[in-house]
């Protein structure tokens, strides 16, 4: 069996985020990035700040872990980074646990393509937008689409774009525009990663997000969207592990 | 062509709770209840206290005064109430929303059966739990479901319950022993429709969230649920017409 560098697991809680929001499930989140996006809400995945709390586990060890911490209570696990996406070898973690009847959703940027994306029950694309000071690789998202698409998963899939400035809103349009059959979600950024002062975070992030409702709804290129907060963040502030 | 009595045109705004939370969409409220529950957040489209706002509108109105409002930022229209399922002819409106490619959401609390409820795209039934002081009808729950299952129609269905009290949450576990194939949306209740402090409204959503979301996490009847708030209250706080 492989094994693969594990940061977190936990649950079971709430999806903050994107096509299920709200939806119960576990947590994995594996460690390691090939972005570094300036606004990274999960750098301790890449940025070697976490090194020590990485655990090389197996498929089995990581199912073990899941219902140690959430014993009957769930049926659902999301495997989030960092990006998963550089595991060639996840499918035994993804079969394993649909062996057990527990659904995989996934979230990665989208700038590599895995076989086993084919199995993920929901997966999220997650390509960043120009405040992030990544680069979208277009050749790769278009092959990863095209794949899904040939393969009758676009209903399985979502495009999320975290929204910061007006050129981000100018990017997800024309994400928008390149692929209008894949149902986009569009996530307000937390600008505020330090702020520890929970009441405060929540008024910026809902200011924020009445920011990105009334862009969104003046926008006739922006019609078949989702507009989302971050949940989560809403309720338990930037802490960790919830 | 019939008319149906409308309360309100709103929108374009984004969906704020259940199975298309965030999604952006037109409002049309029509006026009447069946119901009368005791925390309804719509009283005014039932308690004759808006009477004197209700317009009897055809479908070509609807339609007309929803471009008047949404221009071209709009492709989908969300039917609520009062109870959307008290008129029968309400596929002309339907019929004619999809012959201008609109999609179309509804939410009825599931006491009466409409043939047309096999052409909506997004169909939340929202029965009531105890704290609603109403009474459940099984029979026909069980038979709109019935309908809704031999017609392949459940992928496009959910249930959706608003949870107080803890009563609340033995009734949504009923629901979902019941109905286990049919996704299940949790959603925080509004205790306090008359606050119009938005800051202290929505501390307290958050709250009555928290508690909701610790609640569901513990147990293991309710796994395959969406644990939701009220997206629209955290925005505008009990403001109509947003
Ligand atoms: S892709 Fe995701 S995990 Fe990687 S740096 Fe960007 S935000 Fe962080
Ligand atoms: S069914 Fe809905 S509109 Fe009717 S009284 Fe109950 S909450 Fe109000």
């Amino acid at each position: 069996m492989y094994k693969f560098p594990v940061l977190e697991i936990f649950g079971p809680t709430i999806q903050g985020e994107g096509m299920v929001v709200g939806r119960k499930t576990m947590f994995v989140r594996t460690a390691g990035c090939d972005y570094s996006c300036s606004w990274c809400d999960s750098a301790f995945t890449w940025d070697g700040s976490s090194k020590e709390d990485i655990k090389q586990l197996t498929a089995d060890e990581i199912l073990c872990r899941l219902k140690k911490d959430g014993g009957k209570s769930f049926d659902y696990v999301t495997i989030s980074g960092g990006n998963p996406a550089l595991f060639s070898h996840l499918d035994e973690l993804i079969n394993l646990l649909h062996s057990e009847n527990v659904k995989v959703a996934l979230e990665t940027q989208g700038s590599r393509w895995q076989e086993w994306f084919l199995k993920i029950d929901d997966l999220t694309l997650s390509p960043k937008p120009p405040s992030s000071q990544m680069i979208t690789n277009w050749k790769i998202l278009d092959e990863i689409i095209g794949h899904l698409s040939s393969n009758n998963r676009l209903q399985y899939t979502s495009l999320k774009i975290v929204i910061f400035t007006n050129e981000d809103l100018t990017y997800a349009k024309k994400i928008h525009e390149r692929f209008p059959h894949i149902p986009l979600y569009l996530q307000v950024g937390n600008e505020d990663l330090d702020e520890d002062n929970e009441e405060r975070l929540m008024k910026k992030l809902l200011e924020k997000y009445k920011w990105l409702v009334n862009e969104v709804m003046v926008s006739s290129t922006l019609n078949s969207v989702h507009v989302l907060p971050q949940l989560h963040t809403l309720l338990w502030g930037n802490r960790r592990g919830v």
